[in-house]
Formats: structure tokens, sequence, C-alpha cells
């Protein structure tokens, strides 16, 4: 972070974002291990009175299973503070009147349980880590190739992450497999997307200036925030080179 | 075809360029069917003196067996006759060195019987279908980011085809999302590569001019053909619509 900004930024500020993987904690074998320090950070920030929010765009799990994860990290941490894409994809899906065939991990499906997926009009797209199959990913683009107007929701645009065996492709490959399949373009929804980052400052009713985000990707995180002016700070832990 | 320019061309014509598939047969259970006269007009090609050569982008199977199936349709066709992508990519490996990791159909590892793929600096993609799994794309993905400066190598770049069961997601898709993945540009063999048609021009000894294409994909057969200065034309067979 620019140390200088610092002092301009905490005479207004009122709420703070959190990113989860690799700023709070570290993803690995049976739900991975908190960063030093962190779990005593979010207790200070919140004692502090401090809004707190936490940003995520984890979709591999849904969230009451991922929040109990971190609680068992040590995390003071409830279900209602995390903002990920699958709720938000859900909400706007029911905006829109929007039926999703869904191509996502099992494990994020309890997220569209109240979703009527009867008859597709749209596709959703998670990252289905091993359920991207040729199979799976034909039936996806033949829902999009037959609709009139062809909508894809992409929960993210990664393009990779790491887990303990190794790297992996993200959601965002997939993204622009079926965009130039299809001819389209997909509409992202989590970081860094403006509308994910609003969502967030609505529910703790404060204005962009007010808030602040941390996060280790530069892009989805620091990037996302500003352009929604919201000053954003990258941390050293995580995916920071 | 324009009716207006055949005169014309027809003066200096010495050699034809045939897309196979959806210009002399249509693919499917049990190696296709010929479309009707297809088999009698590569009979007049070739007797009235021009020279005849195939032009396709099929990388599910190797020549042999590829060209095997075509003459049991009836066509007079040889396998010196048929300019395919998999052959070009291992000129194009030989002449620079590389080693590929090989994301292809099983059908089509013989084209690579005399191709050097250990310790891999490049990867090349073909038409894998069901081999295109999660791990297998995660795995091409892998050699490349390793690679300090990372080479792909698609054979071709169409977006789907047509299979008896249904549409099917073809390598250009896994090309874009593996070039998404490490931010490259991938290097595409086959139509509609100059380079390739070109490579078509050399073994026929003509000038571009002197040959015409003919083929059913208005992108890949007539449009990579002109821009080589050979004349192309479009049938009404195939994915013609």
């Amino acid at each position: 972070m620019a140390d200088t900004s610092w002092p301009t930024c905490s005479r207004i500020l009122k709420g703070v974002i959190l990113d989860l993987c690799g700023v709070l904690y570290d993803s690995g074998e049976g739900g991975g291990v908190a960063i030093p320090g962190s779990v005593e950070a979010v207790k200070k920030l919140k004692a502090s009175g401090l809004q707190v929010r936490f940003c995520t765009n984890e979709t591999q799990d849904a969230r009451p299973s991922f929040v109990a994860k971190l609680q068992r990290l040590g995390f003071d941490i409830a279900v209602s503070e995390v903002f990920s894409p699958a709720p938000a994809s859900v909400a706007v899906l029911k905006d829109r009147g929007l039926r999703p065939h869904l191509l996502v991990h099992d494990a994020l499906f309890p997220e569209f349980d109240n979703v009527d997926t009867n008859n597709p009009n749209c596709v959703v797209i998670g990252d289905a880590a091993e359920k991207f199959t040729y199979q799976n990913l034909n039936e996806a683009f033949r829902v999009l190739i037959e609709l009139e107007k062809p909508v894809l929701f992409s929960l993210g645009q990664g393009r990779y992450y790491k887990e303990t065996d190794g790297l992996k492709l993200d959601v965002g490959v997939f993204m622009k497999a079926l965009e130039y399949a299809c001819d389209l373009k997909a509409e992202v929804i989590g970081k860094p997307s403006p509308v994910f980052f609003q969502s967030v400052l609505n529910d703790m009713g404060l204005q962009p200036r007010e808030a602040l985000m941390i996060g280790d990707d530069l892009v989805n995180d620091v990037g996302g925030a500003q352009r929604c002016g919201i000053q954003g700070i990258q941390v050293r832990t995580g995916k920071y080179r």
C-alpha cells in the first residue's frame, strides 16, 4: 500500500472489504491454514467499529460450508458477511427472469436450490474443475447455440490458481472457450465486476470513498475496487509476487 | 461461384484443391457417405489433366486410415495427395527443433511417430474430442506456463462441427482457452493459414492464380485461399447455409 494515502483515507473510513483466499488463509488439503496474524486482524477491525465484509470469487463451495471451514480456522465470520459470485448470480437470474443451465462444482449447487433450471434460457459457469469435461462443455455449448439471444454468465474470470498438487485452470479459461464457440461476450459476475463491489457497498450503506478493499490480486481485487472508486490495497501474501 | 469469373480463371487453371468433408462426403457413422456426383467429379478432374490435391483440417485420424476410408467410398485418392494439419505441424516442429507435448486424438498419434516428444518445449493441440478433459487441459497448460517462451500450435481453429449425435466443440475453442490461460497467441496450422495453402501450391509447382480452391467453409476454405491469391469457390453442400 501507499503509506502516504493511508491517513487521508483513514479519516473517513467506515468499512473494510477483505478478500479471503491469499489474504486471510491459504487454501489446501483439509481446508487450508490461516495466514499468521489474520485471525487477530479481523478481530481488531471488527472491534474498532468498522464495518467488515468478505468478498471472494470462491465458487467451488456453497457459502455455509465455506464459512464453517473459516470458522474452524478461528475466524469471526458469518455467512451474511460473505459476498460470492453464486448468490450474486441468483439475484441477477431472478431479476431478469432467466433459467440457467448450470455448469458448476457439485458443492455449489445448494446456492441454486431455489432457482428454476427447467428449459434453460442461459448458462452459468463456475469453477467446475473436474466437471469441465468435453461432454459437459458440449452440453453448455448446445444450450447457448440453440438460443436466439444466448446469455453466458461466468462466476469470475480467473485464468488459473494454485493447489497443493499444482496449477489448475480457472473458470475464465472455459468462459473464453464458450465465448469463442458461440461468438458472444460473457457477463462476469464476481470480482472485478463493479456491480459486485457495489452490492457490498450497498449492504454496508457506504459511499465508495468510505470503504477500503484489501486483496492479493491486482486485477480482481485492487483494480476492480478502484474502478468503483473504492481504495484498494494489495497485500504481499497469497498470489502476490 | 460467380459464373462470370469462371472463363477467366479456367484459361490458366492448372490445379484444383478440394476440401473433403462437406464437399466430397458427409461425415457420420461408419465413415460417412459420398455426396452424390462427387466420386465422378474427382475422376473427371483428374482425367482432364488438371492437378488435384485434397486439403482438409481433419485431425481425428491419421492420413492412411483416413484415405482408406475415402477409397472405400469410391474416391480415386492417394495419401500423397492429401494435405492435413498434422504432417504440416511435423514439418514445422522439425524445422524449428521443437519437441511437442501432444494433446490430440489417439488415432492421430501415428502422424507423430518420428517426432521427439521428450522434455517438451511446445504444445500441439488437435481436435482431441473426448480427450479434452480438465486433467489433459491442465497438463498442456502446465507445460506452456513453465516455458520461458511458450509456443502453442493449434491444428485448425474451428469453433464446432456437426456429428450424427449433435454439435461438437472443435479445436479452436480449446486453443482460445489455452491462449487466455497463458496469455499467448497460438500459431494455427492448417486452413485458413496461408503457409498451409502455399505448401499445397509448392507441391503442385503452381502459382496462386493457376489454382482453384473448392470448399464449403467461407472462412477456412474460400477466405484462406483468397488471402494467398488463390481463387476460392464455395459449394452449397456441407456446412453451407
